[in-house]
């Protein structure tokens, strides 16, 4: 069960508002690198949590921080609409500075939402939660939720640059902190699982007849002029400890070509197609 | 530039066609798990690739060959439909068989595709592109690849075991297979680029001062009565080898109560908001 | 700043578990008429609430709480899910019983989520946070709000009418009961404001002159052959206590015959549009 | 069945064709506030009425009036992009008020529409049909009306403020009076029915027995710091008046401590979740 | 301006309502072949035509028609869901009829809109305004317009085979008609306008200078084994009379390879890529 | 199966990068009328395609071509996104060309890409494969491809309109090439099957017993008021030489008065309508 307290996680203050970068930080809460899809995916993954009881907790405790991002960085967008231009009243005509902003911030953030933030992106797309990746499997779900926390860093950081508001700087220095500590969270319990030696492949419980192992550990090299690029994956022994990694060039077709004849006549296909 | 030969890259046999079964394969193609994705994934890393010019290449090459997976997969989608039921002279009417094809098959394969594949996924909703992840930052890019192929492992087994007919049980071993090289061939990359120690956080090129670093390697107990989940996250070097992992328990809001004043005069508010 | 606890708001059994009626739930998780939108939508109208701070907090009081409904939600599609037939070793070829069950489960239960519950609708489709109406106007919002949750309890009615499983009647009473209060709660905001008179028309912050009032209360009868439905649209007192309701039968155009002349010449039309 | 005249329900006039507002306005045709939504809300509830039958003619002759503000309104957008730029030929390079018109219009409004309406909202998403509310519950949906209308005189009226060109405050108005109408007449059937007491909680023919109406009429405080915000909501009458409102502060969980036990050998988890 | 009459264009009788062929109707209605989306490409594409003032005459009034079809459709949906199953009192548990029904109908049929037509496809996924083709080029939209009825009428061609109902057979009969002209009259404008000979290659506006006109009429093989498909379009005349077609078997690329070199360092990567 | 070579289709070169072109280069990548479009497009009608096996043939062959102009676009996309402002650092605060720049660029190419192509159209929102038309009807699917191809080339026409670089302009006129063959070569196909008179009304194969033929050659006016645009459709024979043209002027409805009676008593609806 959830719980709310007054006050946000962490202090918000815009020194100079700028719907502009409104525009921007919406990427961070309705974004695909943004915290509602970080505090839907760690939700989902915990109400479908099957084993040990303390990675249901250990997501369901993160899941319910990223709420609180959610709610900070929605003040941050609010603030930063402070004083946008909404009537032409309040400017004038043709100034150039003020036809900036308004080409360059979100319209919707003054047609639909009255100067607040919406669960969008820096486009104005809504967030989508088919981004919620979670399947059951401890293994892919880390992966999936290092990922998150990753692109989430990058774009933070890529935020960092482009303001130069002191207090928008704070603020995202304190989510590109989180996310530092959110990417290893997930990567640590793939250590304490085993590392990748023991989780690779995900699933590691697929019966090993049930896998072609013999075209399990190949790179291939589909380029028809292009040599291969050397690295770990092309030699040496594979992560999961079972085999050695090789290469495949200039692979050749091992199924036939496909046919699938003619139409039956009921198909609503042209008649000449049968 | 892309070229093709005709014949599969695998080979495609179904000795018992069935209708839902097709309907359920279509996850592979166009779900979030499946081979769309991963294609175009590649494909617009490979693009946007700077660095190390084999990584762009090792992108490319094997977006290239999730292309035939698509492939492949597509004519095994429409080996299934064979013989599904397309119109009511076919069957005789309240067949419970023919009914719980028609209830468990998509019936767009019917009425849209004309008993074909279509890029949708396993509930018939059309894949859409904001699922291909593409940073710019290869340490992001190569775990949301690792990721994807984690979940295209994951869903290949449940299939495998959802189907009896061993055409398509000898199919999906080989897609394990290949998804067993895939995931590791990713992760491979970071080895090679140092490891996680090197790599995280990411990306390792934000400089410290944009951090608040004393927020970087907590975890956040949030809940009110659970006990802190101990592992590998919770104590112990940090996995970038920079500090120590800590907890924080029942901690208190950092930030202000969020107050946006009165509503403005012009902007479409309620009178009694202002 | 949002905060957890251990156990669930309310107790979830099952008793039968029915993995076609978990499809069904999926409606109240992640349709229109479901927990999250609800949850989300109070949320960013909290976000942005101006004016009397009380109703921000009535707002983020309730979106705390329907947080909570998502998770006994969640639980009771995980529930629902056991036994679920995942794969043919389970099952004698060609069972009636269980091929039913598959028809009418959703599939992605198995191949993606793994038996639990999805950020999705009864037909599988993701829900989209274009859903999460804010305004920034307390009357448009409270409308918002109350009409969420009456096609929330008409739902919930749907969903308790479909099992017949004690468990799940008991879960579903709470959840009809709780839209009761949330009807009548965001309704008690609009009375506690002036009730309609005083509110309508929203926004009431629009200055009359912005507005053609000979257009503003009469019913428009588009119809060339029913009469006008008569009630209390059609004549008596407007419900704002500004004017008369009246109708307007076989209505003239008022505008122009519109016309938008030939294509430019460098805009890609036909030659002969231009 | 429908029929057409040739010209537009009201007249259009464009003084200062201005590209940028030609994007604004496109929030009134395929945003959630606009007008196909209300036309298609209207006729997909006209179509599934049940009841007294003057109520799914009061839906469809009001539906066939949105469809005729679609038409006015996708004239006005054509005429505000008179004139934009869709060739370098036609300007200086560099020109800061021709480079600010291209930042602030769709540019898909040249690309793909060729200087005309479309079916997308301010930011250019396209409006997709899940917005169309119709339960078949005549409360619900009389809400869900009237909370269309709100939205879309609030936009109308943010509209009005963007603008200064004559003729398109004029339409606007005009816009602005017909939702004042459409606001009340869907209201109006409401108090017709008996008004809010007679009507609440929707849907009103739940049996009380499939209630847990001890949670029917408490409103539940959920934060752990603030107190309860006080109004209509928290004592007195409910609004249907059936009982008394109250409040729960800091509430306690009612439900058990979920948890979904191991996974199953063969759904595709971990080994280490089994 | 719009107009509606109290009856439906068509006849809609249903002998044995079927709740599975409401859900394939649904096609009809929300689907890329149906209904919606004809009704509102003609209306788009008559707001925004230029040249000959009949075209825009033609585009309406088909408008309007498709907007009929729509109602009668709507209306043939909920006919074939009188008598679905909506609670367990009605039927035995377990039914084996029942449970087929349940499974091959859409939920939301009984959860969402209450026994009546939604704007969604057959797998209930809502129609979206993407698919509303109107370039403004009338070659292309005409195009457009014909692929839309053609598939269309093989979507009704389809649904007319799988009922087996008297009253649906006789209405999908008139939309199989009503599809043959709507086809025709669109290819007719191409042939009034002087054929494809005139208007290829769409746009016939664009100067010739514009085309890099040695790559404009061979056919490309891109296939490493196949022989190229001899046909029409290999040898002989160009449709549109300027050039004769050609073939080139295993093209080699026209361009370089391509690199972006290394990252900035100002923009998210990580250290290794600049 | 698909190979690659390393070198693009064709030559890419900007001469003055510009951010805001990159926005604009998106529609033909990622838009309806893009590239990914018509890859997938042919890709799954090649993977659907029964009779004539060269029509597979073709169409694979085509959709091996267009991968390849997505990959040379997307290298266009980002050389033009080179030198784009990422952070105050470079750029004084305020600078008019800088806010124009940023204001008409897509602010996710920075935030989420890092400098390169993404899937999305020009306003940012992602393709979605629900725009793939393969109905396995030959005759509908080519007039799919043709259309297709022409609002390709009136896209890369108005592209090649708004931009004044050299090698942009090279590139676009090398597109509108492709595209003029690709538009010639599907209808093509249609004129080897004997041409529109034979080829229609699509599908060639429904029955004449299926179709209410009495419908299916008269031009239905549908206005109150306007005369009936003449023209080839309205008079004459018909295109698939089995009929004449003729036009309906003001017609009645042929059907009922729909009513669907009260509301069942369990299915949700208010008391008021049962």
């Amino acid at each position: 069960m959830f719980h709310h307290s007054g006050k946000l996680q962490y202090e918000v203050r815009v020194e100079n508002p700028n719907p502009q970068f409104a525009c921007h930080l919406q990427q961070a809460i309705g974004g695909i690198e943004g915290e509602i899809r970080v505090a839907m995916q760690y939700f989902f993954q915990a109400m479908g949590a099957r084993g040990d009881a303390k990675y249901r907790d250990l997501l369901m405790m993160t899941a319910t921080e990223e709420l609180s991002h959610i709610e900070f960085l929605g003040h941050a967008v609010a603030l930063n609409l402070d004083g946008a231009p909404t009537s032409l009243q309040e400017k004038a005509a043709g100034d150039p500075v003020v036809n900036a902003i308004m080409g360059g911030m979100n319209p919707r953030h003054i047609l639909s939402s009255g100067l607040s933030a919406m669960p969008v992106n820096a486009n104005g797309v809504p967030f989508d939660m088919s981004h919620v990746y979670a399947s059951g499997n401890i293994g892919a779900d880390m992966l999936a939720n290092a990922m998150a926390e990753a692109s989430g860093r990058v774009l933070a950081t890529r935020l960092y640059n482009l303001t130069d508001d002191a207090g928008m700087k704070d603020m995202l220095s304190f989510l590109i902190a989180r996310d530092t500590m959110h990417q290893q969270q997930w990567l640590a319990v793939i250590e304490e699982l085993g590392g990748l030696e023991k989780q690779l492949p995900i699933p590691n419980s697929t019966p090993p007849e049930h896998e072609a192992t013999e075209h399990s550990y190949y790179f291939l090299n589909t380029s028809l002029d292009e040599p291969t690029p050397k690295g770990r994956w092309s030699s040496g022994p594979s992560l999961d400890g079972r085999s050695k990694f090789s290469v495949v060039e200039k692979p050749e077709p091992l199924g036939q070509k496909p046919s699938l004849g003619k139409a039956r006549p009921d198909v609503g296909a042209q008649k000449e197609q049968s």
